[in-house]
């Protein structure tokens, strides 16, 4: 009864606006009660984090999660293809340490992590002063200073923005470019302040970009906790050197796949809509937010449409992308053949910004174009259509002319966990996870119905 | 440079609507950065929660928070206030336990805690039959089947309402009303499925509200996996009994007190803007969402003023209120002194919804008067402006027409920590309590500035 109630509100509300269909409103109610309902993508996520774990781009845990999203994937699709893609495989060395000498002393070990892509410190490691440097400007003023140092990226994400992506991208040209314009006045090594705004004891990895005619020189982070204890030494005047051992290298590239589910559409069977998240994550924690809860997201997409009965008009793929952490290979692999293919991909939604609760979507061009169907997301207090960064897999479509589109949820809690061994399964609310996927569910739905016109 | 930027920004946003004003624009962009920057709340929050932990009225912790209370209040505001109000002191038992019988076989220990206010069993504890229930009116047409029963109401949450406060209100008076209408067929005790919605193993206390000429039975909650354990023994056609003891006392009234802070408005000294949580908490986790979360972002509101220089127009007051749990001694006491000194308290906001990131606020009435700063708040992602209800503590205040408004934080979570051994201080995120309380300031300081008119 009261959610025949509910479905009534729905036509009161929605029937004083001129834009919307109070079947198109029905649906989508039923979209959300069925992802709230019946959903199995919270424990889905549990046995993809459990059971498989953190998988890295060409690790076994990598392979494994591939032929888990087939089969997973078969259980709800019409027609699963496996995209055969060659992606890096960096592997961390089990001898990543670290020991902080203060005033000539050996003061305690360090936790730190290589950042992806790492290279090696020699079998002895690396010790030599630690540098200070603010920014990237900063590093170019102290020139010839930097020399044989280790250069200490200490600049802390910005508390203020809103966004906390924002505050990400902002500070992570330290993580990004920072080991080779630390190297091209000579530094020996980085260590880089994690990107993440809480106080722990956390180090974040994340990939780092080699320049191409730079000395490739080894780099870590450090959590914002270490960080600030050496802030605060070196405010006090202490002069801080690091002995430094790590041991990772590139093997060769190794076989993959992205995992492509599709139902046909009835009518515009030609016109494409991807949704997706990254089956790969970084190999540490268990790549629960990043990005365990955009696969299971992308695949519950699929779900209930099956599950409701609705036959969609144009063409849904769900698409379990390989290697967005250190490459992006699956990303272009999938625009490559889309392109081979002469494919029409007329949207693509991704989910990679964690399993909160929903605020809404970014579209990498015209959100305006969108906004007549913000009053059925109302509702659900999902209020957020604007011009925004949609995603790195789908990105490659771009060319194309795909409206890319970026699932936004809640960002305040997402880099306490990102990259980091805290990214685990208990971290994930199921019911947030949920509602993100009735969200992006919902978005399909109208596109399936309406095209992108 | 990137702050600047940000505030030049809502410049160009701002100015292009006819309601809002650059100043206020800017103010409010700098309450939020200072509550992001430099909130003492989390530090706050951790020594009620781990120092002084749960503390439910007539309590010696009680006691401990109120003299807390004052000291942190006397750090922010001009005058410190302390209303004297007698409250309830229920106690719970040392021997609360429960055996289930299958079948005429004792099968294992269940976990139960019973409701606030519950009357103890007969120290040999009460045994007999089960009877599930789905609701009051089912309840209702079982008639004479009640009598010598223990029934079990077993109606989950509805997992598809969004708001999880409706779903909590939909499921609650199986709580509330079911222990008194049980007794009114014969009954001997009650156990209540806990108003959570995740499946886990934490009964949720909470209020029952006893009938004055029904014979009073004991109540208690279990959780939500051992009310589906039961349901699954009823479903397979198995008899179940339980044994349950309960030692629970109601003694006789404390003295107690609202902690009420105060800096007076500079133009319009005698038009009074409240905001408050409450301080005590029921008797199990640290009482952290619920609420201890408010009670740190009511008196972050005077602190950001102070911080910010900022002069208001009308009177501040932070509250925080004494017995909302089991009583609300403390609400009605406030409402009873405004009254008395004829006070003009135009508006009490409460925050009482948990330190989750902010959406809006509900209004009692006329939500219309207020969406004129809906665009004040837009760059914050907050979009809820709502008729709704304000919260327990504030509502006495109805009848003087004062402006009656509910601090909605993001509701998903809430009913996994509310009243259990789970709400401690580790489940509130630091930037999520922090942007509550901005969001809170900031409405705060237009309501200081505008008055409601």
């Amino acid at each position: 009864m009261h959610k025949i109630a509910l479905l009534l509100l729905s036509f009161v509300l929605l029937e004083s606006s001129a834009q919307v269909n109070v079947n198109d409103s029905i649906q989508i109610r039923k979209i959300y009660s069925e992802a709230l309902s019946n959903s199995p993508s919270y424990t889905q996520l549990r046995y993809l984090c459990k059971k498989i774990g953190n998988r890295l781009s060409g690790s076994p845990q990598a392979a494994k999660a591939v032929a888990w999203g087939e089969i997973e994937m078969k259980k709800i699709a019409d027609k699963v293809l496996m995209q055969e893609v060659m992606v890096p495989h960096w592997v961390r060395g089990p001898k990543e340490k670290a020991t902080l000498i203060v005033d000539g002393k050996v003061n305690k070990a360090l936790y730190v992590l290589a950042l992806g892509g790492s290279v090696a410190t020699p079998k002895a490691g690396i010790t030599a002063e630690i540098l200070a440097v603010d920014s990237l400007s900063h590093l170019k003023k102290l020139g010839e200073k930097v020399k044989g140092k280790i250069v200490f990226f200490r600049r802390p994400m910005d508390a203020t923005l809103i966004n906390t992506f924002d505050a990400y991208g902002d500070a992570g040209d330290q993580r990004r470019q920072g080991p080779s314009e630390a190297a091209k006045y000579g530094a020996v090594a980085v260590i880089v302040r994690s990107l993440g705004l809480a106080a722990d004891n956390y180090p974040h990895t994340g990939m780092l970009s080699y320049l191409p005619d730079v000395p490739k020189i080894p780099a870590a982070a450090i959590s914002t906790n270490t960080a600030n204890d050496l802030d605060k030494l070196i405010a006090q005047g202490k002069k801080l050197a690091l002995e430094i051992s790590i041991s990772s290298q590139m093997l060769p590239d190794e076989k993959s796949y992205n995992v492509v589910g599709e139902i046909k559409g009835s009518q515009y069977p030609e016109e494409i809509i991807v949704v997706g998240g990254h089956l790969d994550s970084w190999d540490v924690g268990e790549g629960a937010h990043d990005d365990g809860t955009g696969c299971v997201q992308s695949m519950e997409v699929l779900r209930i449409f099956k599950a409701l009965g609705i036959k969609p008009k144009r063409t849904i793929r769900a698409v379990l992308f390989m290697n967005e952490e250190n490459g992006v290979k699956g990303g272009e692999k999938y625009a490559e053949l889309a392109k081979l293919n002469n494919e029409k991909n007329i949207a693509a939604i991704e989910s990679d910004a964690g399993g909160h609760t929903p605020r809404g979507f970014d579209f990498s061009d015209s959100p305006e174009n969108f906004k007549k169907w913000m009053p059925y997301f109302a509702p659900y207090d999902i209020k957020h259509f604007e011009k925004g960064y949609p995603g790195t897999d789908i990105h490659p479509l771009e060319p194309s002319g795909t409206v890319l589109i970026g699932f936004l949820p809640d960002s305040q809690r997402y880099f306490d966990y990102h990259h980091t061994d805290n990214d685990v399964f208990e971290n994930v609310n199921k019911r947030e996870l949920e509602m993100g996927s009735a969200t992006i569910a919902s978005l399909v739905y109208l596109l399936s119905e309406y095209g992108v016109k």
